[in-house]
């Protein structure tokens, strides 16, 4: 079995609005030298085999949504 | 500017319907080779400087729920 890690992000472009509120409100708790954050899914999938070609199409077609989020994915064991 | 990733999932122990649901679903449309899917977030801190300790309390006290869900963090440049 092994383990495929797929991260899955708001595009650069796009406004991250709790991403914002999460890096306002550490910088208001006194982590001042936070400056920025963006908040992604991380989805692990335990497969037989990690053909790339089928994951890379389940995560373009299913797991992530193309218009508004790109996405990584790396095979960890 | 230094970018720290903090990865937040639930505890093994805990059912994690929301990848339950995905790992059904993508069975049921053909990718019979996930056998289990897990999601968890990514956070991303643009930080002035990486002080280990401070970012194991951030993640302690206020990223994470610590009932819940572990976490861990990298250093990425």
């Amino acid at each position: 079995m092994v383990t495929v890690r797929v991260f899955v992000t708001l595009k650069p472009s796009l406004l991250d609005s709790a991403g914002r509120t999460v890096a306002d409100r550490l910088q208001a708790l006194g982590y001042s030298e936070v400056h920025g954050t963006r908040i992604g899914k991380v989805i692990e999938l335990e497969v037989d085999l990690a053909d790339e070609g089928r994951i890379d199409e389940m995560c373009r077609k299913l797991l992530s949504n193309p218009v508004i989020e790109d996405y990584r994915f790396e095979v960890v064991e």
